[in-house]
């Protein structure tokens, strides 16, 4: 399917990809550059990639599909380093967490050129991360959100469902500015209210006593607190307009149960934990294709 | 080690401490009572029961250990229904998650006679309830807290602490008080919050888009919303001004970290984020016996 991949960042989600695309035979060379000259030489020694280039230029160079497995703060210079190099019939995409971000880099970076690239968020990250962690099934059974613009050319859209679907995934397209509002609601707004949670339990006189009783319910709430801090420092910053929106709604529903709670309103208080509590239990995980 | 349980409320907490006793050979006959005539009766057929009792009183009558599995606010009528019943050497127990209040129904309604009792919560809770789902197993390896006070005998406590044991839990002793501000913290919280963000969530018009791609993260941390709503409303009115404490903590820490957000100062940001992640993954479940 592809003569030749350029690799842009060879961590978990990069390699996942390059060996989820080798394994399903659609990509015949992966030409891969890291920020990290350690990365680089492991990706090699993994066979992750098959050769190293000297920049993200060069791993460009000559590709037919280019992916950017990057921090989203990086994507705008590495776009502009290899704009040069775009030439008709290139597919490039990205793996960030927020897209109207993503989508303004491009713009600025690529202009005309802005047609081959489709915004995508592959939602398949790990506790762990780094090229040690690639695995050819990340990918698979997982949900990939892509965001074209009005820009976005049919082609590059078409044959960015068919690669992502062909290791795996499940594709929804919505717009970029739909994805960071959805995304602000059920991921990005839970990590802030997690981390909350646990700066506020730890801070406590008394909170050795109270983790040592802590049960599977307090295990499930606060895992995604011990979430990489760089990482998320980067989400909640870019899509910052998004997720103090949902802070705010989220604010006046506590408020709501914090009312009837300290008036001891029994009937009000019932009433909104019956409504949460259909509604989380008629929730299912994995979306039918859309 | 004993002769007869009087099983008062044959539910999933109940009947599953039965099964377990009878499983490890502690005890000859159980005689149970619980409100529903259906319950009772498929207690029976079950087996998790020998006999049924018309009522609390004569459920009691002849043990030498009552457990009291129902909820909460049905306890304090019930130790004065049995209170004619206790007899030098009788052990009575409860299974509640709230224990301040059980507490001082127990020295309402026992007076002088409150030394045969041990309050106990035993952290073993499923998503299902009913005796159709008692199971010998539900306390293997889990938690139980015991809050004696300064009138429980010494013998009755050591008694309780080995009939846990015997069934396979962990025993923790802390004071009541203790308890109900631990169990606020980490378990009381966690389900406010959980039950304010789902109800937050499904209020937005776009509420079906963002479900639609919410991923595993997001199921973890919300599966707690979809608790039973009665046995929820009981304990967070019977915790009340321990709830409220902390609801005011976890709203500071939130205000810490959106203003930290809202102003872009992403060197408080990865602050904040760095704390709750290293604590958070420095946490496990399951403490060592204190």
């Amino acid at each position: 399917m592809f003569r030749q991949l350029g690799l842009i960042g060879c961590g978990l989600m990069g390699g996942s990809f390059a060996l989820a695309l080798k394994n399903a035979g659609l990509v015949e060379k992966v030409v891969g550059y890291s920020a990290s000259a350690a990365t680089r030489e492991r990706a090699l020694a993994m066979g992750v990639i098959d050769a190293v280039a000297p920049n993200a230029a060069d791993a460009a160079s000559g590709s037919d599909l280019v992916l950017l497995a990057m921090p989203v703060a990086a994507i705008e210079a590495t776009l502009r380093d290899i704009q040069p190099r775009i030439h008709p019939g290139m597919l490039v995409m990205d793996v960030g967490s927020t897209k109207r971000d993503v989508v303004a880099a491009c713009e600025s970076a690529l202009r005309e050129q802005q047609g081959c690239f489709v915004p995508a968020h592959p939602m398949a990250g790990r506790e762990v991360s780094g090229v040690a962690h690639a695995d050819a099934a990340l990918y698979q059974d997982r949900l990939v959100i892509l965001t074209p613009t009005r820009y976005t050319q049919p082609e590059s859209l078409a044959r960015a469902v068919d690669v992502w679907r062909a290791i795996g995934c499940r594709v929804v397209q919505m717009s970029p500015a739909q994805h960071d509002a959805a995304l602000a609601a059920v991921s990005h707004l839970p990590h802030l209210l997690a981390f909350a949670f646990i700066n506020s339990v730890t801070a406590q006189t008394q909170a050795a006593d109270s983790l040592a009783v802590a049960g599977p319910g307090f295990r499930d709430f606060s895992r995604i607190a011990a979430s990489e801090p760089r990482m998320w420092h980067d989400i909640l910053l870019a899509n910052r307009d998004e997720i103090l929106n949902q802070t705010r709604q989220f604010r006046a529903s506590l408020d709501r149960l914090e009312q009837a709670l300290s008036q001891s309103d029994g009937t009000a208080l019932h009433g909104l934990i019956a409504q949460a509590s259909a509604a989380r239990a008629a929730w299912r995980l994995g979306p039918a294709e859309p």
